[in-house]
């Protein structure tokens, strides 16, 4: 239930052509909903503009079929982030109008007269971290904001990336996305003067750990204005990157 | 040199005010003067918005003294962090008109007449945890932005925070600032719809292995919308915010 | 072996029905039992208040069904934890009376008489969470205890949670169990005067390594009176558990 | 301000012998008392059993000695831990009535009358890790219960643990405080069938790595039904301790 | 090539059964092999007292097929170790004389007449620890050595540890396996006054970390006189246990 | 375009066999090319002597075929590592001239006129560390050095190395691979005065930790002038090798 | 009261030149004695062949001469380890025919007419690893043990290990102490066929993480037959090692 | 003992201008010298092209001092690291000709005739790195190597650096010293076809650990042809760097 929906349901108490009861009935559900394994939360959109994500990793295809139907109760719109094939598949035959990204791993479902606003650009240091900027391009998407993406523009070939800082001053804010050794925030972080969010991946090998090293680099970061996100967390990096987008409107 | 200087001086050139040979004379050390044992980077403050800061630990008196001289040659304000009280005195000695705020560990210069703009909300766990929040508040104040405090407001006692939730709506960005099991970022993103920025501080013992444990819970947050610093890093944090905060202009 | 069961045997002596003879050829097993690749601790019974557990990880499917029926001959219950679904199935096959909770992982046989007593709340911050809080269930249920659920109520809606704060004040212990950023303990802890337990689980990625990040913040707990288990280890939270509820009898 | 002294104010305002009037002005203050550096949280012990204990690690005399006076305004009993001895110098000239426990390293106030309740049994496996325990100890007396304890009966000379198994099994539960290996709460925990909380100890050099050896060996205990604390943590192992010994009542 | 093949050779020479042009042509391989991809090593057995063993992981079948008939054209036994079965069989059909003993993940030739000497105990604290305890004893007997074993004695029942002293008595040398808490090896260096030798295994979950935590433990056992092995090596542990075997002879 | 071909092409420009028209567009591609999901860099061979390299892991194989066909059309030689069997089978069909390196998990495709140079001596501790050291071997081969190699030298039978100085000696610089203790190179980096480059491989198990412990020992190598690579980075060591190798000419 | 005291006090009750009364009230004391911050465990002697041994960190003055006087009234023997100057001056004044060895930081008492056993070889790496090996050295001399030592052989000047081989090849058993890389251990278990015990100092500075990197490359040692003791513990070396030389009586 | 001294000896005994007792007594000395805590290697020089360097850490005043004077018995040059103030002090006292290089905590004897020769560039990050690539440089020097250094140049104003490209491609070989995120040599590596070695600094707090994060980043290093050394090891990169700069004589 976004706010949208909220305010029109009490205006049609106020006018009379939903009743006081009916409307108790629908608000009852509001803050959350207990279906056993989950207390889905209808609340969030009106506390935090965009309704409750399903994170699908741990989950029964059972379970996430029946959270997003319940969601989708009250919100015109859903993301299901980390979907696996086979649960996508299930997802989206419960939910036909459902659409699999699978690069980015997300299943969602938007309305489709959402207008997008504002300038989110998603920068990737190699081809391999492009999955983890593709989660952050549908979920900032799907919120409602602008995304340009410039990908594999490593420090390896700094040329590549200096050619192109003209896109990256046109951004409100800045996701740039690298695994290895993370090198690449700190470079953009010193060359524009934009919020930058910084998502380490799990991208490397041997003493990359997972994608501890390239997430040390970035908490290190000498160029001040850095956030960091946990390691493959396009997701996270890109619910922070809308809500600074939203600021600059 | 900070974008005015800089534009007063090319009218300055066009109205013949200054010859191009005393024009090119500045700008020869803009993109950085080279000390011998520094690199000024005097085009910083064009680039991102803010003159270079000195960073103070690992330099000695003599160092830092000679950088914040250049510093001030070209630009009106100066900023240096992570300084002990004898380097304090030193640099205060040095340069008359700056001041030594010593909670937040910082000497600064700032010009009078600039007016502060937005609203950053900084946040502590606890007591201890202040002088970080001190680092961060000093920091967003000498680069231009508001701030308002509210200092230990964490979980143990939750009403404090929940009583008190009606400030952090009023933000543009909040830092929050925690250490040990650094947990109140978490439940602060599932109450605001701001960009949230965590910093852990090294506060604790034990398993908090020097703040160890509450970086990894911040990386970890389940609220989404969340960034997060390096330990007990408030200037860094002030940097990501002030930028957010200036996009809400 | 069971106290009751012993007990019995040392009056059936006194009242001859048993010769001294038979007894001291039951009680020569008690201590333990050498069946090669394990000693049967029969005696675990009497010394901490329930029968030996298999714990099956590392175990033939062989050790495991001959170690279950060498301990049924001396006790009424048996606990078979971390059993997967072909061991199950042996397991079941040869022990027709034992039950499979697959959630749980779990194969126990339970004394139908058996009432339950005092009151256990099990908390989880999510649904990926909810197979370690059922492991810790069926322990505790087969152990004599009585248990209540709370599934899903993590600090992203933090309002699921302080709806239901009265079934926490009726719980004699609380058991909390939270992956990811492990932030529940150190919030109900705040919450609740009962002694609290902690189990973090493996849920998460990146910088949860493998459940390290929800364990750190769990022993960190600003909270004071929080105890911590190993990651995943709901087996071990209901023994705790279970202690602490029968001292409220 | 504790449940008794909120009970005494209700009656006193329905016997009329105090106004409505201060009766408001004192319960505003209840939830909390905002000093600014600091959150006092007076309605502590009406929610947790116990007020709000002063952490001294990373506060400054000035802000502790300030905290405890406005805590003792609403509160007859005073714990403020982790503390150094100069600032217990500050701390008991300040409030006379209060005593530091040097070893504990803390500073209480305790109303006399206050008869201990139940059996607490704390055991050291070294001298060395003494310290810790008297922190457990100390804190355990004041909030109210009654403590044993056995000291230096680490496993390398089993026999006086065993010789010493008496006192174990008298108490409610058990608080092992052991550093370097941190075997100690493994073997105890096979030996009693009560609660049995370890802490771990900082003790140790080389690969005890600060304490978290032995915090794996007790995380990883085999012996069921051990809860684990923060290594160093004895005011944490007492409060949970406390909880569980009151439910024996 | 064993010393007793050596002094046969040169005794040879001396009595002029064998010409000095073949003995060089004998002796001339017997420092080492080179066959590519390993040097093998014929003159290990000199040099102390065992001829060289193949590690099987990280090699090809046909890698360790061509250097176990190298090996075994100068010695008369074999060992080789981290098998896995289809390596085995692959062995095991080119030398048909070979044996392989699943559970020790060991394929051995080992010469008839050879009587073994001494007394190695070893212990393991569970079932899942025997694999390691397998190849521990596998490799002495192949070596020369007596071996006694006890199996799953932990702590957990700690009578059934001390009713079997008088077997650790009878050792030369005890070798202690235990995964988890790894306890076993503090509480038995401190039963008996004989070299013991600890041997951690990655048995266990979460914050056992693979052996981590029972390696530590292991490391800072307050009883002196432990030495420490590497995870899961059961071998080495054996070869260390056969040299302090020996010297009792 | 490697610097042949481009001094070609501006000789042709010079002597108007090529219009500056088609010189431009040819160059226009050297900086990169935006292939959507990849930049590739076709003026690495100018900066740094060798056209860009594929690292295959986390690529697709439609990805890995597209780059290589588009670094093929300016270069003549091709270097993709880290190539599994099945990318490898896509690769070699779409780009028959290419050549596949099992054991190196190298595609790579060379001008065959190429002679090689130097002398780059690579020396492997073990048979498992040889899949390692092959990829060193190819990649420097292919970049145009002369590579001698020493297997399975490790010290457990130090005559082995010591035997075989005489070819250290000839080296311009010396590749030592090891895994689990990874001493080689300290032993190495000790007996000759020719630059060392240390490869730690994740061979081994237990406290290896996949690696680690070989990456610290050489770290720490009490030898002086070893330089350190990333765990199994035989393609790195080779770079580095090769450019040391060519200073030698 | 180590064995011949034992005997000799039951040859005098038999001889009754000593009554069965205070016969008993020597013996009461023999299992342990409680001073209440310490058990002193007397027994030690006859369970482990030497005397309980006072490892002074973490203790006061006071706590470890009282120990030191209980200890020498059934003992004529004395070591306390890990002793810092001052507790030093304490204890030697307090027991005046006790010795300090500085470099050591050992105190002891030892009987004058034991004649030392068998040969222990203590080797260090460098100069800096000397502390520890002295440590090994008093500990092994006190317990009974010869000693010879090889100091500053490590393998960046291999000749000066090699050239003293004859000195390894006369040991029962050899303590190899080494900081930094740690690799002395792996060469010297390659060149002996003794048992061999490896101790990690915390020499070293960056990566050698306080000794981590050493004991991380003995515990991976390639030679097998090594021991591991943790970092700095030169007595429990010594404690092992006097084990295994007694065998070889 | 230098290979020009040694071969002069020889020339000396062909020339009978020495006895050959007289030679045998000197070159008796030549492999090592054991002074009992140090066994001084000689013949280092002949085998490594630099006489044996006493590194400081761990040794006390008069050890280092003994050392040195007999190291000058038969080489011409001396080379102390990690020489703390005081013992500079008594090192200079001792050997008159010495200097002392106080950034560098070098002492060192030069001779004076000494072309240096090639070319070395040392670059550093930021300022605080300057002592350990000033501890790179005085090596270098001392060995006979050109150095020109770059300071001061990290990514947060990428135009320092590409404004000095030409210096780092005038190098044979680069130093790239940098602490915190440690991003330079990635960058560097980019740019240039010279080898390069990385030395990370333990410059930074919080998540740098003491200078881990920018060691993992090295080692995770995009750029090809990068050796990583030890943290603040500028001494072995300089020795590194001194072999390779040789070859291109």
């Amino acid at each position: 239930m976004d706010t949208n929906h909220l305010q029109q349901l009490l205006e049609q108490v106020r006018s009379k052509s939903v009743s006081v009861h009916d409307a108790l009935q629908q608000l009852r559900t509001l803050p959350y909903e207990d279906v056993g394994f989950a207390s889905i939360d209808h609340h969030r959109s009106v506390r935090q503009g965009f309704p409750e994500v399903i994170f699908c990793e741990g989950k029964t295809k059972a379970q996430v079929t029946a959270i997003a139907r319940k969601l989708l109760k009250t919100s015109r719109s859903l993301l299901a982030t980390r979907v696996q094939p086979d649960m996508a598949r299930a997802l989206t035959r419960a939910i036909p109008k459902a659409t699999y990204h699978k690069e980015a791993r997300i299943v969602s479902v938007q309305p489709s007269q959402k207008s997008r606003r504002g300038n989110i650009v998603i920068v990737t240091a190699g081809t391999s971290d492009i999955p983890v900027a593709e989660e952050a391009r549908i979920t900032a998407e799907v919120m409602g904001s602008c995304v340009q993406t410039l990908f594999d523009v490593g420090v390896a070939g700094l040329h590549r990336l200096l050619d192109r800082q003209k896109v990256l001053h046109q951004a409100r804010v800045v996701i740039v996305v690298a695994g290895m050794d993370g090198v690449l925030p700190s470079v953009i972080g010193g060359l524009v003067d934009r919020p930058t969010i910084a998502v380490p991946t799990s991208q490397g090998y041997g003493a990359s750990f997972g994608g501890l090293a390239a997430l040390l680099t970035m908490l290190n970061a000498c160029s001040s204005g850095v956030g960091v996100m946990n390691i493959d967390n396009g997701f996270g990096a890109a619910c922070l990157a809308h809500r600074i987008n939203l600021l600059g409107e």
